[in-house]
């Protein structure tokens, strides 16, 4: 089966005629297809319904969701088309709490909206702002991938969820890093875990790194142990969807147990995130665990695959503590323990 | 949805008419369907295809199998007798390698035929056998039941797989001894892990659970460190599908994660299995950990959750070390480490 036949790189969003595209990744990896929005509330579905996903890329896709807000509120004045567009951003944020880039690529864009002058005016600057982060994110990827590929050799590298360039604009920021591992001539392959319940990681990594030609074996969640005793995987990195001033890493429900098997069996676990990921702010009790619907775990399609009526826990993400991460890649750079010190450090650096 | 009208205890396996009636478990939870068999190479593809699956349940299964072989073999002696029960026993023996207990159910039952006398008493005498087998395994559960349920109070446990009534005859291994718990008045939860990738735990101890009312609650097994970080586990029993004398425990695929997470937040982690459960024969290094089929990982039913041949690696089982290992409840009692000690000491006591 030919999923791309032009085998363009993936390009997860972007802005064309108006209207913000996507990929829609419910329907990965049967099928490529593309989604157009003009309204907000279409791209506020899709980043609650999972079309659209990934720390970096909703970050994204909530900038230009205020875009189009902005170009289609009748606001007479400029303060009337910030009030229109400040609902927008509440619809938007409360599609997914956990991910900071979200709030982040959000603030971003009422910031400059707010610094406008007319209506038409703040319109264009939104939009300008809206498609520089999209530029922004890819660039930062790559920058990402310079300084993380050189902790690799030829290696089996384990990675969990989707770090792609199906999470970001283009490229990815773990996934990013494997990239730009191999085009340094590394031979590396990849061990993906499946990720349940959404399986973004047989779904999404698997159809992007078979995509570009990498060496990738899928494993159910369950083989994580198995094959880091087996010495199947030389390193782990996964992306993040909130890191603490501390260290703390929030990503995908599963990693803090891939990076304790990690850790037992002396193998390095590697994160890599932009600084938009970052939240200087909050401490581990502040930060809200999206609990997600159980019909992701009672069923897969049509078929259930548990008993109707059944109890559910199915949080979306988990909290892996600062001594389980052996190293943060960002784009100014990598960051080592003691983190509270080196993440300090990293926001007064240079790019 | 009722799934069994009459709420009767569910029996896996039991003979009736000169035929084998298993539930047929790739059926469950949305049916409770019946099979037959009177030929044992329908017998080896049913535990081959994990119509019936548990090592417990498939010892005896391969018992029947074996009965069904000595009823319908047109041998005019003894001898030629037991050489068609051997091409018999082959073909069931090698359907699943790693459990033990099938191996010991063939064994016992060759050793039965080896020591009748003429043609119809060596099949009576091999019947009986099996059939004996089938009962011993209640007797052995609900003793295991006894002795294991004093390690609990009112606790949320967490299992992984199956080991309960359809992983056994009837009553099971490790949900054998948390029916003991709630029968001796314990409030007992039960957190199940799916257990990816053939989905036991959803699809058979959420619903054995759920039929015999008691409090069960599904999670990925992605979900395993964050519900123990949450303090949402108080204990974990799973079942085993080999031990071995040095207290290695081999069991589904998981099951060394689950064991390594619980370490981590200091949680009593314990295994529930029969005598027939332990090789005191092999090391770690003779154990052979059987791969299955790709399609397993690949997709649900009819929809496929990966790219067409991607690779995988899908072993069926893992091996959890002895020091991870709070101890292990037989119908003789529960040991404890160090068990190279403990074990030995456990063959010599009395039932």
């Amino acid at each position: 089966m030919s999923y791309m036949a032009d085998a363009q790189p993936i390009r997860t969003i972007q802005w064309r005629d108006n209207r913000v595209v996507m990929i829609d990744q419910t329907k990965l990896p049967t099928e490529l297809a593309f989604v157009e929005y003009d309204d907000y509330n279409q791209v506020a579905d899709a980043i609650r319904n999972l079309v659209i996903r990934g720390a970096p890329a909703i970050g994204v896709a909530g900038a230009f969701g205020l875009a189009l807000a902005a170009l289609h509120s009748d606001a007479a004045t400029k303060d009337l088309l910030v009030e229109d567009m400040q609902t927008a951003q509440r619809t938007l944020f409360e599609t997914r709490p956990t991910a900071i880039n979200l709030k982040w690529g959000l603030d971003h864009i009422m910031a400059v909206a707010r610094r406008g002058t007319g209506v038409g005016d703040t319109r264009s600057s939104v939009l300008d702002a809206a498609k520089q982060m999209a530029e922004d994110d890819i660039r930062i990827n790559k920058s990402m991938g310079r300084h993380g590929a050189g902790l690799f050799g030829d290696d089996t590298i384990m990675t969990h969820c989707n770090a792609g360039a199906l999470a970001t604009v283009a490229y990815g920021t773990a996934l990013g890093v494997i990239r730009a591992a191999r085009e340094s001539g590394k031979k590396i392959r990849v061990i993906a875990t499946e990720t349940r319940p959404v399986q973004q990681g047989s779904r999404l990594t698997a159809f992007e790194l078979k995509h570009d030609g990498i060496d990738v074996s899928l494993i159910p969640d369950t083989a994580v142990g198995y094959s880091m005793a087996n010495h199947l995987v030389d390193k782990v990195i996964v992306g993040a969807d909130r890191i603490l001033r501390t260290g703390h890493v929030y990503n995908k429900i599963g990693t803090y147990q891939v990076a304790t098997m990690a850790r037992q069996h002396g193998i390095p676990f590697y994160v890599a995130a932009p600084l938009s990921t970052f939240d200087m702010e909050s401490d581990p009790a502040d930060v809200v665990i999206e609990q997600r619907r159980p019909s992701e775990v009672t069923g897969t399609g049509d078929r259930m695959t548990a008993p109707e009526g059944i109890g559910v826990i199915n949080p979306a993400f988990d909290m892996t503590p600062p001594e389980l991460v052996s190293g943060i890649i960002t784009e100014r750079g990598v960051v080592s323990p003691p983190y509270e010190r080196s993440i300090r450090e990293l926001f007064g650096r240079k790019n």
